[in-house]
Parts: C-alpha cells; structure tokens; sequence
C-alpha cells in the first residue's frame, strides 16, 4: 500500500536576525539549498524550528515565506502542536490555509500524569477531524518527557486523516512496534539520525532529520543503501555520519545545528533564549566533523 | 530577617463555561470564598490554573478579574512561565501592570538537554531585569521534566529582584538545599501538599497548595501547628489530609482538583482539553474523601 | 578479523527436582537437544541459569555435567560474575578447571554510584589478568541497573584476554557505539531477541538468546537471512517471533523461559524462590504463541 | 504501643588487613568505641559492611567476633538477605545461631521485573516463617535498584516475627506511608542522614546510619532536639552534619566512610575491589569536613 508523505525530509530552522527577530532571507536561502537536494520535502516549525519559541505571527510568517519556495509535489509539512486540543486544532487551520500539505502535531505535554494513551488517542481524534490536511503524529521524548505507545497509534492509524507519525527516538523496539501495529498504509517516519541506518532496516517508511539539512545527499544515500541491501556500504556511511548526527542532535541540539549551518554556508544564526549560540569550543568540534565530511565552507576553515 | 511573600497561597483554577470560555462569575465566586479564609494569598495562572493552555488574552482577564476582588496587603502571584525568555519577559510585563504584586514564572522546559544550571541563570536574570516587580522562581518538575537545581538557585538568590522560589515536588533534601544556599531574605515555598508537615518542618516558609483551595483553614492549621512544636497534632494532621492531598496533586491533578471544587461548593467544571472531567470513580473517592475532613457540600452528598 | 566466539548461543537454565536440588537429567536432556541443533554453543550459568541464585557447588556441578556433553569446537561459555573481583576471579578459575572455553562475567552492580567506567575497566583488567581462559564481558541493566558504557569496552577490548562483550539491551546506539570503538577482533554479542534483526544488521557478530532455546533453527535463520540481505524476509521473521521473544525476556522472564521449555518437551520446571512458577494464565499465552509458531508439543495442546 | 528494635544504630564497617583479609582487631576496635557511645546497637554485615562482597565464612567470623563484644541489652542486627529465599534462610538460620537479636534482610534484586509486591510478600513470609530470630525488611534502593513498597510493607508488617523496615532512602513520602499503613507496633527505622531530620519530624522509630559510625553522639543529639520540638536547633544541627551525611552516604559511599573511619582514629582501612580506596583529594574533602565537626583525630589534621 502507499505510504502518504514517505520520504527523507529536514526541520528546517527559524533563522533570526540581530535583533531578534524573523531572518526571512536566511530562512529562503535555506530553502532554496533543499530545493536542489534530492530531499522529498521540508518541516517547517519543528522542534529544530525553535516553534516552542515563536509568537503566533512569527509562525505564520514562517509558513508562508516557505511555502513561496516549495513547489507542489515537494510536501511541506507544518509543526502545530499546542498545549490545548483547541489551540492545536487553530494551528492547524491556520498552517492548512497557508497551504500546508499536511500538518505534524506533537503530543501536548505539559499535565503528564494525565496524558495517558486514551488521553492522546481522545486529543488526536479531535484534531484530526478539524484539520483541513492530513495530521501527522509527532513524539519527540527528548524534549516533550512524554510517550506516545504503540497501543495509542494503534488505535489512531484508523483515522482517514492521520496519515502518520514521526518519531525522534532511538529506541528501535517502539519503532517497529509502531509498524506492525498501525493500520496498512500508515506513514512511519524516524528521527533520530543516530539510528537512521536502523530505523530503515526494520522498515521505516522514511525521516525527518536536522542531520539533512547539513548533509541532504549522504543522508538520502544511506537510505537508499539500505534498502538495496547494501549493508556494508550503509553501515560505513552511517558510521561517518555518526559523530555530526550526534553534535547536531542530542548533543548540542538547536545552537549545534545552526552553528553547523554557518559552517556550511548556509543561515544559522543564533537561537533565541534561553537557548544560546554555541561556544567557540563546540563551534570548532563541529568545524572537524564537517572538514571530516568535506562539507565544510571554504572560509570557514581557519579556526577563531 | 524578613521573607518576602512567605505565607500560605492557593493557585486558583480557571473555571470554563459549558462552551469553553473563561467563567468569569465562577473565577469571582472562588475567589471571595478565599479571600475570608486565613490564606496569605492568591496565585493566578500557575500550573492548576492551566495556564499552559491558555490564550493570552483569557489570562490577562483573568489576572484583571481576581486583581479586581483581592485588596491590597494579600499578595497576588501571577504565573507568567513562557517558553522564550522573551514571552516571559512580555508576560510579566502584562502582569504587572494588570496590578500583579510579584509574578511567578516556571523553568522553560521544551530544550531539555540545553537547560543546563546556566542557562536557567541567564534566562531568570534577564527576566527579573525586566521585570517590573519581584520574581519568584518556579520549579514544576512533575509537569515540566526539569529540575531547576540548587546550584542556580543560590546563584539566582542574589538577584534584588528575585524574592524567592516555589518547588512543587517532594524533595525534602532539594527543599533544606534550596534553604541552606540560598541567601539570607530568600523565600522557599512548598508545592506539595503530601509533604507540607516535612516542608515546614525543615524550615520553608510557606507553601503553595492546590489543598489550600478545598481546605484552607487546615492547610494554614497544620502550618501553625508544625511552627509551634506540635509535631504529634502536626503529623496527624498531615495523615489526614494525605489522601485528599493525593487526589488533587499527583493522581488526578487538575481534573480532581476542580471535581473537588464542585463537591463542596465552589466552581471547578470541567478542564480543558486534553484534560478531560474527572470520571464518576474519581468523583466516588473525592466525595469519600471531603465526607471524612467534613467539607463536602450537602447537596452532593448523594451519589450520582 | 576473525572475531573469537561469533555465533548464536542459548543460555541453559539451570532446573531443579520437586524439593528443589539441580535436576541433572533435565539439564542434559536440554542440552541433548541443542547439540542437535545448527546453535554455535552453550551458556552456562548465565541470567537466565538463575546463576544468581545458586551455591557454588550447584554451579560447579552444572558446569561439569554440560561439558560433559558438549564436544570440542562447540564453545561452552560459563558465567562467571560476582561482585566482588575475588570472588570472579574464584569463579573463572573454577569454571576454566571444569572445562569452560570462555567466562562471561557481568559487571558487579551492587554499589551503584561507585561503579563508574574506572571502576570497571580496572575489575576486568583484574579479572582478565588472572581467568585462565577468555573472558567475555556482560551488560545485562536489565538486571542489574547498572550499564557498561562504550568508553569501558573501548579501553578493555584491548586486552588479550578479553575476547568480546555480550549486552542484554534493546539500545542499537549503544550497540553499534561498541563496534565502533571496540579493536578490531573484539566480538560483540546481542543479547535481546525482540531487536535481534536490528542487532545483526547493523553488524553485532551473534548473539545468546533465551529465545534460541526454544526455537534455536528460527534464531539461526534470521541471523542468516539478515546477513544475507534478504531484508523484507527477515523482517518477517522477526515480527513473527517477537511474541514469544518479549514472553520469555522482558515480560516473563525466567519463569516464562521455564514454561516455555516444558510446553515443547524440554525441561523447564519450577524457577527458584523468589522467582515463581510462571501462572495458568502465562502459560496459556505462551501455549498460543508457540501454537503460533508450530513448536508447541502436542501433549500439551490441550488447555488446563 | 512500644517497638522493638527501635533506636539509632551504625552499620558497622568490616575492615581487611592489606592482604584483603577480614582486620578482626580493627573490628573490635571499632565496635568497643560505639559501646562507649549513646548508640542503641549495631548492624553488622549491612551495605556499609560489604556485606555483598563478604565470603559466607568470613561473615559469620565477623558476626562472631562482634557479639562477642556487644553484651545483652543492646541489640546487635545482622544483614542476611541474599538472592534466593534459601540462601536468606541460611543466613538467618546461621546469624541466629552465632548470637544475632534480629536480622535486616535487605530486598532480592536481580529479577528486577518479577520483584513485585507480591513476590516480597511471600519471600519474606517464608523467611520470617523460618527465621530463629526477627526480621527486619531492608529496602536500600541506591543499590538495589528496587523498590518495597508501602503496601507490601502493610501486609509483611501482619506477621509476628517480622518487627519492622529499614528504608534507606530520602523519600519522606514512602517513609510517612510506611508509617501509616503497617500495623501498629511495626518499627519503621530511617536509613539515609541527610534527611535524619525530616524522618524523626514524620515520626520515624529510629535510623541505621552509617554517619553515626563517625559521629554518634552528634547523630543522638539531633534525634533527641527533634523530638523536643526543639526544631530550630535540630535544623541547625542537620546542616552542620549534611555535608559529611552527604560525603560518606551518596557521594563517595564506602570508600568515604573507611577514609573517614581512619581520620577519627578508628579503623576504616581499603575496601574490596571493586570498590577502590579514596582518592586524596576526597580524603582532602572528608578532613575539612571531620575539621568543620571537630573530630578529626589531630596526627591526621596535616595534609599530605
């Protein structure tokens, strides 16, 4: 059966300017490098997207000025998870008429003695029977303390406009218990660029990874290694990938992947707070892990 | 030497009405049914306030209409955790000059790995910077999935600006840590009502209790009892209030607490979704639980 | 490099007569039947072994008998942890005079904090020095709440004697975080069969599996069907397993193991207390998973 | 109603000569000062004693060599859990016969899965049944790993010849849950000194602690002030005692307790691998704390 929005996507971040506010011209650059990579489509307001972060507004903005980039066929997927089941259900309204192609909600989080399978199972129907386009599920545990189970996706791959689910972790089990229990032709997307070699294997229908925005060619090459069987080629590649997909991700998070994309010539720029730009200390370490990976920018090369 | 803020708080709900919008008369009725008892204070928008689900617009109301009923001299707390330094900045903002006295403003949380002790020193010293009036620091770890650690703390001690703290969890070790370090004038309060007896005991001075709002006058009885010595009264005391005390804190959280509302006159209703009412069950075991302590309200004495 | 010990093991259990001595005709009559199987080799005394629970002489026993019956070129591992070092390197000079080609000695694990990677590295270094034969380390947090982490595998897989690292987790980034920094030759076994198609793919050298003494012609073709690229079979094979592999893991553990082996005409028998035997109703879903699988012993068809 | 059993104890340490072999004069040294202290009695062969570490025959040497010394009337408590019920029979059996008034019998670990509340229940049913002597349960999580909860603890406390519960954590609310639900008469003993305070507060019958090893007096002082009500002076007390409470529990644990068992002139001396002997610099930190409390022995005040 086809999988709705199978493919390699990358989060893209929220550049800002010095002042604090919205970089609509890094933002686009950023876009346009993806447009030329071989990437299925993009994430807009994703964790690496810093959404926890913007205003309303900003969001929205956000959408639109990607949207003007990408064209149709590439998906553009929308991050709008909100702490109430209305205030979701608005989000994505709002991305849906901005002309997303589907919207990705994370788990609310917050009351987490209270978020129980039924809880979500309850939340994610409501949402996805008032979104305009099709609803991914979105469980990022690193950052939200929450899991979704396997029982509750279960349960919610029935619904005609849940077409999926994105998972950040790198806990292979969950993973494919996710895809054997979800309904046939339920989208199962990894996250983790640490396991992405593994999250292929057991059959993951694609990912969603920072790791893309740095590398897009080698991170769409190991998958397809993987699943020409290639297991000695995917493992070597996954091995080189292994020491960026870390600094970018659990490592140093946010700050690590824009001082990455600075180094690659690309905009990163500075988180907002309370997050902080990375030091000159992790700025160097990611400096020999792209030098490693021959994509390091010319200029950058001489060390501050 | 004098702790500003000490005393005995309750963090009010936000009642809704059966549409899903700010109940106005019902926050009012709550209110001034406080406002007579021995309580020090009122907190609103804190965690049982279900502020993380809230519109900015329904908050600023909300802080208008308790700021409209509570007089000078008993301290109003406002919550105004957001997730960017930025949002914090600009709710306290909107808080003080909605007649706040002091704002309390939870750790950011979504980051995880990046929340590091030094990161929440920059992010509280920007806030009280910016604040127009004092702040206290708030650590929610049940909810949150952080801990804001002594090391900060004692740090954070020194800022003019900064009166004290709230932790709402069961660390008594935490609690004499955040009491030892922090400078002289430094105001600890409790969170947790199952360990108010210990938490007064080791010397915090005061608490912010969901309990207070169902039982006031024993939760500031058991206050004066501990002060005085009367640990055996004092122990007994705590004994039976702990299964109520349970109910409305870790085990049914915010929907418990405003069934409990409900059953003894005040208005709770119903939280909002993905919170969902409290079960027939949970009403069943409240309702035993009120009878007990002699605070159920008549009229719901008989089971549904 | 010729990696010492690759392969795919069973740990035996270690069962016992009606008043609770070692049941030395089960034992055999077990191992009887794995000899005849495509397995590489035995546990001895492993988790599964209950070794934790046994005298010395019973495990001194339990060796002599196995080698008794396993031939030459078919390793005999023996477990061989205790926590103290002496007591280990008692345990691997016992075991290697009753005939073990390897020790598999996990790490001590009773006084938590003090157990770091230091620690460790200089106890099997210890350990290494003195055991007569090869020493393989073991990782089972599942058990013991304490993990062996990359940094300690890395500096001990350059010692001679020490020949390779079983690791009873689900954790594929650890995994592959010990074939990556581990020398070459250093022989890295999986331990959990619910990721064993994930554990091979991304190049773990076998494994020892409880699950391998219940269906070991099943555990050796997906080993071979991985290896051999032949992902969406394996793939198959995998989930087709994966009842009974969380059955007699994680979810029942020994006791589960033992009703296992009984249910298809081996000897499992009644686990040591504290363990219990496995109830009606474990039984009974273990009597539809290996139903499920074709291996249940038609006498035992029928329900209780 | 009165407890047995109930008071303040040190778990004694067993010291070894540089060959790693049991230092039965530095034993009796030890134990003659604590006869000269306030102490009700003694634990041999608790955590602090290795007991983990300790040969059967060497344990009963220590007991042997300690009940010697200890006259009737001040209860000498023998650690004797093990993993299996029978080996916990044993000991039992073998520790009541060398002089033992009670046994601690800490919690089987390994099973960690199949260690619920049930499983306790019967385990130690069957070892009270057997048991010559009382039993003392013993939930020391920090090592186990696991955990005896409230209402297991509720039903063991029914039986006769079980007369109470060790608990070596800092949870006030396990502890107060403890308190309430076992029956009355059952003696609920603290374990961990940095929250010595709050326990005798909630009502705790008394504490094993290995502080008192250090500071015995100091240990019935504070205990003493608390129940006085004497609050302020007992807060000041716990501080002052926190940071060696804190150093030779959590922090450096049995190595920090022998190093500081050596610089108040008693005998600490080399634990057994692996656990290693104290660095300097922790032995630098233990000296200022020992300072700080005015018992360092003055031939060790010098620095190295």
């Amino acid at each position: 059966m086809t999988q709705r929005f199978a493919g390699i996507y990358t989060p893209i971040v929220t550049p800002f300017t010095s002042t604090g506010e919205l970089d609509e011209q890094g933002l686009v650059t950023n876009v346009d490098r993806y447009l030329k990579s071989p990437l299925t489509g993009l994430v807009v307001l994703g964790s690496n997207g810093e959404a926890a972060q913007l205003e309303d507004a900003e969001a929205d903005r956000a959408i639109a000025l990607v949207r003007d980039r990408v064209p149709a066929g590439r998906p553009l997927l929308v991050g709008t998870g909100r702490e109430s089941t209305r205030a979701t259900i608005a989000a994505c309204t709002r991305a849906a008429s901005l002309g997303a192609d589907a919207v990705m909600a994370r788990t609310p989080a917050f009351y987490k003695p209270q978020m129980t399978s039924d809880a979500y199972v309850r939340h994610f129907i409501e949402v996805a029977d008032a979104s305009p386009v099709p609803v991914l599920l979105y469980n990022v545990t690193m950052y939200t303390g929450v899991n979704l189970l396997p029982d509750a996706v279960e349960k919610l791959s029935e619904h005609p406009n849940i077409a999926g689910l994105k998972d950040s972790g790198n806990d292979m089990l969950q993973l494919s218990d996710y895809l054997t229990r979800a309904k046939d032709g339920f989208t199962v997307l990894a996250g983790a660029a640490p396991t992405l070699f593994s999250a292929i294997a057991i059959g993951a229908h694609g990912a969603v990874l920072a790791l893309a925005g740095i590398v897009p060619e080698l991170c769409v090459e190991l998958v397809e290694l993987v699943r020409a069987g290639r297991l000695d080629e995917a493992r070597g590649l996954q091995r080189r990938l292994m020491p960026l997909a870390r600094s970018i991700g659990p490592i140093y998070g946010v700050p690590g992947l824009k001082a990455a994309l600075d180094l690659v010539g690309l905009t990163g720029g500075v988180p907002r707070a309370p997050l902080r730009a990375a030091s000159p200390e992790v700025i160097d370490t990611l400096r020999g892990q792209l030098t490693t990976l021959g994509v390091l920018k010319e200029e950058h090369a001489a060390s501050h």
